[in-house]
């Protein structure tokens, strides 16, 4: 069976690694418009062969969009337009403008929206790593939409990877990944900012921060290409959970003034809670 | 040779377990109000024996105080009444006010005031780990203002258990970790409430959280009996920087309102500029 990806990135190139550790695919096609990173790819040995995209569709069973969310639109209306009973998946982190985008399409049954929780802030090909999907959540949205046979297919290809499957409807998905997933990348790019902005020694920021600076700057890192489009198509989500945040930290600003330290102390008290949900 | 270590928490546990390792240290003396502390630190031979602070000062060459920065203060003014030639250390987030409350005082050169730069958002003695301040970075600060032979006691000790030395004054010190680590506290204690505000699911919270979330709201788990008294102590420069942060994500804000996607790109380009630091 051939599996094509479309977009080599860190995403896309982790899941050629682990199909190929499946042996269900016997080959991986690789289909990006960056031939740098079709280069990496084949070099690496992520992809056998690489298509255009009406060769790749045509030829393989499985289709995966691993592009930015942007670009996942309009792969995914040509290949709509191409396709006959593959099944296609897209790995986006929004899932409202893309079930929106094929809702009533004449293939709309064809085609699984899905968003795999993992990612890490490197990008690119190179970044890709086997086995890493493995015991993290799958979100499948809107599945009564998907035909049967092209669901099964997909929710087979998540077992065999080691992946946990959950079902949510595109709006649940896109508030809920506001809020534990998009908002972190807000708050990590806007304290980057802070810093630079502030701190023009960069070799002191380097030896004084500790690894609680690094874990909470770490996802400004990420990359620009895939974070714009996911801030624009989640957009009032994440406005609202970022207005949240302003007032939040407009709070401590307010207590900090007012020195009432008494308050802050039960405040953090109440942060202190988000262990529940990771220590359980 | 002895070391008393007054606070048995984290990190006053972790030196205990790393002073042992490098056997300069027969014996490690325990104080601490916390009644449970003791029992734990002695039970997981983390110290020899516990004393109140008059017996362990009179019998240590070396004083190590790991308390919240605001019970320093106090201890640091106790023992200043009782020592005559052992060495002090403090080992707390801050460095302006314990520097100035001895300011003067005619044992003023007994003490060393010291910032290793290493944590977890786990405390108490059970969550003390050995070899882990190893490679990281202390920070000494108005090393002019200690004794020579102090000073050099306390540059050995660091020696001994791996840390690597950076001197600083303790103006400068609360400067720059008010923005390379207290701030980061801050921004997670508020991504935490917001999303403990918003998400009343925390199953779903649970599921949907992947490593970005986990990692930009880990310092919300932080002790609120360590932080509150950091951000009292430290509190004008944080509020410096916690304005410049506020403003960070008003612009985001802003940006987002009136869809400028070009504009927010070329932000978090700039944010990713946060990389030169880490991955040099």
């Amino acid at each position: 069976m051939t599996a094509a990806i479309v977009g080599l990135g860190l995403i896309g190139g982790s899941f050629a690694l682990d199909l190929k550790a499946t042996s269900f695919y016997s080959k991986i096609t690789g289909v990006d418009i960056n031939h740098e990173n079709i280069d990496v790819a084949l070099r690496l040995g992520l992809i056998d062969k690489a298509q255009d995209l009406g060769s790749a569709v045509m030829n393989s069973q499985l289709i995966i969009i691993a592009t930015p969310v942007d670009a996942a639109l309009n792969v995914l209306s040509q290949i709509m337009t191409m396709v006959s009973d593959q099944i296609i998946l897209d790995v986006g982190s929004t899932k409202v403008p893309i079930v929106n985008a094929v809702s009533g399409n004449p293939k709309r049954g064809r085609f699984v929206a899905t968003h795999p929780i993992w990612g890490t802030e490197y990008k690119g090909p190179a970044a890709a790593l086997q086995g890493k999907l493995r015991n993290h959540v799958t979100v499948i949205c809107n599945s009564e939409e998907s035909d049967p046979d092209a669901l099964a297919f997909a929710e087979q290809m998540y077992d065999s990877i080691g992946m946990k499957r959950i079902y949510m409807g595109a709006v649940e998905h896109d508030l809920h990944a506001a809020y534990v997933s998009h908002i972190s990348h807000v708050t990590s790019f806007a304290l980057a900012l802070s810093v630079l902005e502030k701190e023009k020694e960069t070799n002191t920021i380097f030896q004084l921060a500790g690894a609680g600076f690094e874990s909470t700057v770490r996802l400004a890192k990420s990359n620009p290409d895939m974070w714009t489009p996911i801030l624009q198509q989640n957009r009032t989500n994440i406005l609202d959970v970022l207005n949240e945040q302003i007032n939040q930290l407009k709070i401590f600003k307010k207590l900090l003034e007012s020195e009432e330290f008494g308050k802050i102390y039960i405040l953090i008290q109440k942060a202190n809670e988000i262990k529940k949900i990771f220590d359980k």
